[in-house]
């Protein structure tokens, strides 16, 4: 079986702190070896790096290509995905939905098989969650989930990769790991797989949650049944008030209401949300954390979040965004170019057992 | 002229044997490079290369670009385009219908002449035959049909390669190359591009085949007259009947009922190819070689062949997929990297004529 | 501020002249590491480098990805920024109008900062001028516009680069450089971004302009506003009569009369641009140079211009085309490789102040 990854419940903390690790690696080689981007990044790069052409990380894509079977559209982490494969010296295909016969004309197995002959890692963002399955039983190369209707693992690593960018969030340990300490992370909006992703990882990572879903949104009872098998559900607070949500919040998340081909569902969403938007307003009355800092994996709408707080000082989003970058680019090193990925670092911390959090 | 290649109507038997024998050169110093894929293919190349990261084939399209000019969807071709161009060290530009002005905006001739001028290579997937012909007239750089309305010879190599990596289906000689035994192919289902390429190629390879086609799918006079015209119409049997096509088959070989541009005849086409299917029972009743293999263009739908055939393991379907790669890389190699399609390897065997056969 | 690019006005005489000396050492150092292209170039080339493997213009975007935004259909403009940015070691990304989320789901202000983050440039073709000031104004990295609703600066660049390979219509200097004769170029057609570039450079560059355009089809507010401001407008004579445009043409440019997005005004573009064929009899009767020469962006409709005119001896249209790759890759190679767009050529001529013309 090769390395594939459906969520991060099927990893343990010391091998997502492994992965985080490789992400921050790689994001500082990287940056040495590309030109200015903005003044503030790259004065920071020139102190290290006067000389210019630097070398950037090693090229273990190299000679190997990276499909990308992408059913829907994609921004952030098809930008990602692709940039990824190019720094790590490989070729990254988009096949979108126009392009191929998946799902028109062939099914997932065979378009799997066939996909897998000619490419060395598949990195998928498809329909129903039993296509991914399909993929992933069927492929000979590593399949990495780049988005299912259950699970959205890249999205939770890059959203940790920049809460690890906050001196106020992490411990340093001796040898300079960083590791979380038990903040508080709100998620305010739709049960989605965004959110499920944080569910059964940020307990793990000694983190504690607070969820506000309206009460007809709950997590789909395959992803529940992996919260509470992971013993994560202690640490989570379920409640339809988002003031309640967002007390103590270190952080506060909240993703788009109306999720791709959910628009018929607007009105009743829309209904539905009535309060949940984030708001300096909100965020005072239900007694955040003085400093809460937001994140939102984008495209973002007004509705969830106004402009002060998403364009204002509180706002890590872009940061949050760049990072999908870094985190994708380690797991396409570690699954497709060294088929690593479940080995463990062995600098990586381990994390707390859920239990001692409280 | 730039060595184009519209069909294998236009190579010699010998031609054809160097082109095959290229795509397994290149195979084999590609895998050897690329990382573990299935544990059956990485067994048998880590006992011949232990070492993980040994040199890949020679960059022969380096700082080259070539152009996909695809205005149907494809998964096989366009993937093994992209992805051989990778390995050659070339950049593949995949122009989908959407993306370019051909055929809304832009005549066939100016769009040859401009991607001529920008590209070393045309790959082209177009709507009519006459328009390969057009781009072929114009282009300055070479251009390889990737599927027209009367060819597909890159399926045809790929078919061929497969056949010749089983060893009941070639002799080899004393400088170890290899060369097709006289065996049987059977062609049962509509007579399109896909068959097309194959009457005109293993007659002059040394092999026989039977067609099963109704009454009115008949090969367009064009095709016909070059399969007279290069003495191949001696060794084809022509029938109606499915069973007597498999009579004595070693190879039985389908495709779709119903190319893309035809979904409005479906129900005639059901009609037309009722016991056409590819099965155990219809092979064994018809009087197949027991051994019989199974090959497919892919996609496939149930109608054609049953599960038991195409997933069973007679089924070549994959590795004839997989093939699709390196013959199409050994042209991407021969044409457009170092112009010398039509040069003779010295090594490649000569065909019998067809008439030394029976 | 990153080097951006809107048009031509925001760059000076010897800025440009900069930017065409450098799109010719780059086609010059690529063409010599590239196959046999048509029997003529390449006879050309092998006079001057014998040996076939010579090496390229250097990888200035090694390890770097391009955005290409392009929210219209495009041929030349998207062929050549991929194929120019693999020249220079880099990667670009085509970005189409149903892959992304910019202009369905996301503002062009976020979708700025986000790609910036992830690429090192951006080379933008999107839908109101108002976009790509967007862009620009929020990303972090060099932006080229690639074609707006107001202006079209890589097209007339490769354009000028097109008259400076006649030796008719240059002086060369005794360092070898060359600068333009002070030609005559009428311009007959509709007044749209092609022309504006036009309008804001070549009398700045010591040539004429003689334009015919319909009474109603005047370039808008902003684009005359710069070209008064920049003092073209005293060599800009503009007349509805085709003939009255013609007189004394050293070279005869038209466009398309129906650009994308305004199919539904066809019949009346029709109506108002009949006898504004670009023929042989017209710049006979008009009084043409008789040695005159003709350029068309593409692509072309016959409307515009005859067959004659179009595939005959007077056509630079399928160099011009060649040149649009050579240009784009002059930018990329300033902008966003080296950051120096803005910098002088010491080499480059001053070009002569418009009132030195007449």
């Amino acid at each position: 079986m090769p390395p594939h990854l459906m969520t991060l419940a099927d990893l343990s903390p010391r091998q997502i702190y492994g992965i985080l690790r490789h992400a921050s690696y790689l994001r500082n080689s990287s940056l040495q070896c590309l030109p200015p981007r903005s003044l503030a990044q790259n004065r920071k790069i020139q102190e290290n790096a006067p000389q210019r052409k630097v070398k950037g990380p090693a090229k273990s894509l190299q000679d190997m290509s990276i499909a990308l079977l992408f059913s829907k559209r994609s921004t952030r982490t098809r930008v990602s995905a692709e940039t990824a494969a190019g720094l790590l010296g490989g070729q990254a295909l988009f096949l979108g939905k126009d392009d191929i016969q998946l799902g028109v004309n062939e099914s997932a197995r065979d378009t799997a098989r066939v996909l897998s002959g000619m490419c060395q890692g598949i990195f998928a963002r498809v329909g129903d969650h039993s296509e991914i399955e399909e993929i992933m039983k069927y492929s000979e190369v590593p399949v990495l989930n780049a988005l299912s209707s259950l699970w959205h693992p890249t999205q939770t690593l890059a959203d940790m990769l920049t809460i690890l960018d906050q001196k106020e969030f992490f411990y340093q340990n001796e040898d300079r790991s960083r590791q979380f300490r038990p903040i508080t992370i709100s998620y305010v909006g739709d049960s989605a797989n965004v959110l499920h992703d944080m569910l059964v990882t940020y307990p793990r990572m000694g983190m504690k949650m607070r969820v506000a879903s309206p009460p007809n949104y709950r997590a789909p009872q395959p992803v529940w049944d992996r919260v509470v098998e992971l013993g994560c559900d202690k640490n989570i607070l379920w409640t339809a008030d988002p003031l309640e949500a967002v007390n103590g919040a270190d952080i506060v998340v909240t993703d788009t209401w109306i999720s791709m081909g959910q628009e018929h569902e607007a009105a009743q969403r829309y209904k539905d949300f009535a309060g949940y938007q984030v708001t300096e307003a909100l965020c005072k009355e239900g007694g955040a954390n003085p400093d809460w800092k937001f994140l939102h994996c984008l495209p973002r709408k007004k509705q969830e979040v106004d402009d002060d707080v998403f364009y204002g000082k509180r706002s890590l989003v872009f940061p949050e965004a760049d990072n999908r970058k870094w985190t994708i680019m380690a797991l396409f090193d570690l699954m497709f170019g060294k088929w690593s990925l479940l080995e463990h670092d062995p600098k990586a911390p381990k994390a707390p057992k859920p239990q001692e959090l409280e």
